[in-house]
């Protein structure tokens, strides 16, 4: 594994047990030698699931078997490999995934249709099967809840430096109920409805209609609003799985039940959201871009991202240098309405340029000394006095990144 | 001066004098040390120039001011500075740019509004306007027509590591009449209707709206075509300029004589853009990608584009992996119509993948082999059927763009 990102939380955080859930990190050895690469999540009889997948129009395997199975809506049971994505592998690429759908069913008495499958990991090679195959036990029981949780969330890493996951504990009328979940992603992050993988857990018992609607908002406000690189996988995949241990049925998400337990749900996945990008390739600095003024949240999320993929104004954050002109280069090719003799840029909450042109006195050390920690804020009100806004996280692009993806595959 | 790209020309080609013009190299000491930094063209009485500029919605002050020469159809002059591109400079920065076309107006005895001015360079800083009074001679003879085209070519160069310039001669209804440019750029480098700073002369007499018909089509064709690192300059600029001193007049673009001069403009045009593409900042790698059987060429167009930006596509050339899978992830997000069970994607003539899959017996040491030399070509069929094409050109992405963007403007 490469240098841990300096940018990484401290520790692996403490994370709850979620009653219904039994979670095995395996070693198959298909292409990571001495480190686990497969986990299967079994959930209890009555667990909801809910699941958004990549928009690419170019998706894996395991994502066109996956979408099934969620159409099915009898998921009790998902299997993650690490290593090869099984993307663009054709009929072959297909059947592999029915296969490991198949022996994952068959160790916990259930049928494919009731297994996810997620791979990552490179693309256009065709697994070594077998590899996976042999790396199962004979049996596993899904009554045992064995959920070491910092065991599953390495199992899944690809060129991750560290092991990412979020964990929330409330009350819900009067019941304690918990949500957790682990995620991996480090380089091809501009998830387009989902994130690379990330997989939520919790023993609250939602019904599946509203599970879905929280995870597609939750998933728009969190996952979608991180990149890295700009480029978006052909094999994002998000599933929220509710085992109904514990808590009344939520059904109304409107209702107080549904917004408590919303509100934590988007703060967890938020959590798992940021800590992809404090692990993007490379990554020195995170970047919080706000873009507030713009004629609708969509616009301004697109001029948000528009900066926040910018080589130009990553490649001047690595190199702490305060070249706000690049933001409204940015700003100015995103083909958005903005009136540029009100467009005020920000830097660390120093205003920078307000009108068309730079603030008078405008005191550059401050903004120096804001660029040289390792948390850089960039906000641009695009003048049109309108309520559209959004927030985006990102990167700055180092050396890391080049070295990391120049040597990927070989 | 940075080390010059390994893609470069062996050397400054021959340049043909365009009659009716002369060029002058000035050192202003602006922002550049011990080099030529501003330049002047005059041009002959009867002059007609085409124009266009950024789609950016933050134009420079240049930009601003040259389209109102442009609208009053009267140029004779311009002047090109090099360091400060006068953007997000507000009113001091449009008054900058007057007193720039007026300074060069009275060396000639025209009004300003015959003088277009281009800037390049940093973004956001107000131009030492005085030091570029200073270089100017206190008056200058259009008709001496002058023409040290390195000189010239060398003058407007920021980041860039070689003087670009192309030069045609061609017969038009028996007469000759020669086409000759320059252009710099290097970074920033997604032009949106034009590229950074690109000027082309003519002798020929081409009749306005012919001219500008011309130089539309010819940019769609060219500059519209490359891609260094998907960010669109503020000061994007093509100017176009027959001084109407050799042939006769063409008006009529579907002429033998139109269809002639428009061939070679562009085949000049497209020249000059793949010169920009082969110094993009820190290229090592000049790569051609196609699209074909997509629904629109503008379809095949955003695909193409799709993958020439792509950075792990970039990484991967840059490291000589022929990690093809990365220009499917690249086709998946572009959001365009695809047949995905029909895609064809070949690196240096080799097909690869064919269908979701690789094809038999892929052997991927032909394709290691093209993707270790200089010029690199990857060509996508996205299986519809239909007659959609583009060509993108662009560059490999390397330890040499991190090395100048994090540090040009400190």
């Amino acid at each position: 594994m490469l240098k841990t990102s300096p940018l990484a939380p401290e520790h692996f955080p403490e994370v709850h047990q979620v009653a219904g859930l039994s979670l095995t990190a395996l070693r198959s050895e298909e292409r990571y030698k001495g480190r686990n690469d497969v986990l299967i999540a079994l959930m209890a009889e009555g667990t909801r699931s809910a699941a958004v997948f990549t928009q690419s129009l170019a998706p894996g395997a395991p994502v066109i078997w996956s979408r099934k199975v969620y159409a099915q809506n009898k998921a009790r049971a998902m299997i993650v490999t690490a290593g090869n994505a099984n993307v663009c592998t054709g009929k072959k690429g297909l059947a592999n995934t029915q296969v490991m759908a198949q022996a994952t069913a068959s160790l916990a008495g259930l049928t494919p249709e009731q297994v996810f499958v997620s791979s990552t990991g490179v693309i256009g090679e065709q697994l070594n099967i077998e590899c996976i195959l042999n790396s199962l036990p004979e049996q596993l029981n899904a009554d045992n809840e064995q959920q070491d949780w910092f065991a599953a969330a390495s199992a899944i890493l690809t060129t991750d430096t560290y092991a990412k996951a979020a964990s929330i504990s409330l009350e819900l009328a009067g019941e304690t109920v918990v949500i957790s979940g682990i995620a991996k992603g480090s380089g091809m992050i501009e998830p387009n409805m989902a994130t690379m993988l990330s997989y939520i857990f919790t023993d609250a018992t939602i019904e599946t209609q509203a599970l879905q609607h929280m995870l597609k908002s939750a998933v728009d406000k969190s996952f979608n609003c991180i990149t890295v690189d700009s480029d978006t996988s052909t094999s994002d995949t998000c599933l929220l799985f509710a085992t109904g241990q514990a808590g009344k049925l939520v059904s109304d998400i409107q209702s107080t039940e549904g917004r408590v337990f919303y509100a934590a749900l988007e703060a967890l996945m938020t959590d798992l959201a940021q800590q992809v990008v404090r692990d993007g390739e490379g990554a020195q600095k995170f970047i919080t871009v706000k873009v507030s003024g713009a004629d609708s949240d969509q616009s301004a999320n697109i001029i948000a991202k528009s900066i926040a993929n910018s080589p130009l104004v990553k490649t001047a954050i690595a190199g702490e240098d305060a070249n706000w002109g690049r933001i409204v280069m940015a700003v100015g090719k995103a083909g958005q309405e903005i009136n540029f003799e009100a467009l005020r840029v920000s830097i660390g909450d120093v205003l920078i340029a307000e009108g068309d042109g730079p603030v008078e006195g405008y005191d550059e050390s401050l903004v120096q000394a804001h660029i040289e920690g390792q948390e850089v804020n960039i906000d641009v009100d695009v003048g049109l006095g309108k309520a559209g806004f959004a927030t985006i996280w990102t990167c700055d692009l180092t050396h890391g990144y080049i070295d990391i993806n120049a040597d990927y595959r070989s």
